[in-house]
C-alpha cells in the first residue's frame, strides 16, 4: 500500500460509528457521523497557504484530499465548543514508498494546523503520529473490506507515558442506489 | 515481537473498556470488564485434552496461558445466554518467529474450541484470524504503552464480504498498590 492507493480507497461518503474511551474516568462516548472524503487538485490555491504556514520545504505533493464530518448524535446542540461538524484539508508528502509526512489544515487533537508522520505497516495498515504542544496522537486506519474501514486513535501526554484517551471508529461506505 | 514476548507482556490483571459496533443496526454496546491473564505450565493436563480434541499434530508449544473475564456492566442479569464471565485456555504453536497457530478451549465468536492463525506485523501488532462454521473473526492487539493495550475485532460472514460487527477494547493494567 502507498499513500496514493490509500487515498484513492478512502475517497467517498462514509457512515461512521465512533466510540471514545476516556481511560482515567472509564467513560464511553458514542457518536454517529457522516464523513465525506474528496480529492483536492494539486494546484488548488488553498494548499499553498497551508504549506507556507507550515514553514516546510516541500519537494513533492501526492494525493491531497479534503475531509468533512457531521455528527448526528451525542452532541449538545448549544455547546459553544461544538465540534460536531467541520472540515480539513490533508496534504501528503511521501518520503519513501511507504512513509512520509502529512500536513493538516486543522489538527485532530488540537484545533491548529498539524504536521504528522505516516507509515504503512506490512499488511497495509496506515499509521499516523502527530506531535501537538500538549499531546501526541497516534492513529491507525485499516480496511477490513473494500467498503469498511476501521480507525483507532490514542492520545498521550507529550511528557511521556500517560494515555489520555483512545477511540475507535467503524466506517462503512455509503453505497449509492 | 514473538509470541513468547507478547504473552509475557500480556500476563496480568487488566481493566477493559470495550465498545461493540453492530454495523447493520448502527448500535453501540459498551462494557466494562476485568480480565486476568495467567501463565499455564506446559505440562498442565488440560492442554493435552484441548490438543487431542483438535486433531492437530503438535510439534512445539510456546507460552500457553489462561484468560478469565468478568463484565461489570451492561449485561442483563437474568439473561440465560449470559456471557458476562468466563475463561479459556490458549495454546500457541509457533510456525516461524512471527507466525503460527493458536488453539483456544472456547472460541471468541462461537462457544466451541477454535483454531486460529496468528501473525505479527512489523510494528509488533498481533493479528489473529479464526475460521468458525458461520463466521470469520479477525482480531488485532497492540500495545500503546507498557500498561495499555488495544484490541480490535471484526466479525465477517464465512461466505465472504459481509461484516457483521466490530469491537474495540482499551485495556489498562491494574497496578498493584
Amino acid at each position: 500500500m502507498n499513500i496514493e492507493q490509500f487515498v484513492a480507497q478512502s475517497i467517498g461518503e462514509w457512515r461512521s460509528m465512533r466510540s471514545g474511551h476516556s481511560l482515567a474516568f472509564q467513560q464511553f462516548e458514542d457518536v454517529l457521523s457522516e464523513i465525506n472524503i474528496t480529492s483536492v487538485q494539486t494546484d488548488d490555491q488553498r494548499l499553498e497557504a497551508i504549506i507556507e504556514a507550515s514553514g516546510l520545504t516541500i519537494k513533492e505533493i501526492d494525493s491531497p484530499f479534503q475531509m468533512e464530518w457531521n455528527a448526528e448524535s451525542d452532541w449538545e446542540p448549544d455547546d459553544p465548543n461544538d465540534v460536531s461538524s467541520g472540515s480539513c484539508i490533508i496534504i501528503p508528502f511521501p518520503e519513501s514508498e511507504t512513509s512520509g509526512k502529512l500536513l493538516r489544515s486543522v489538527g485532530y487533537a488540537e484545533s491548529v494546523p498539524a504536521e504528522s508522520h505516516y507509515n504503512f505497516l506490512d499488511d497495509g495498515t496506515f499509521t499516523l503520529t502527530t506531535q501537538y504542544d500538549q499531546s501526541i496522537a497516534e492513529e491507525r486506519i485499516w480496511f477490513i473490506s473494500e467498503n469498511v474501514r476501521c480507525r483507532s486513535s490514542a492520545l498521550k501526554t507529550s511528557a511521556g507515558s500517560g494515555i489520555l484517551q483512545t477511540s475507535f471508529a467503524s466506517e462503512v461506505r455509503k453505497i449509492k442506489v
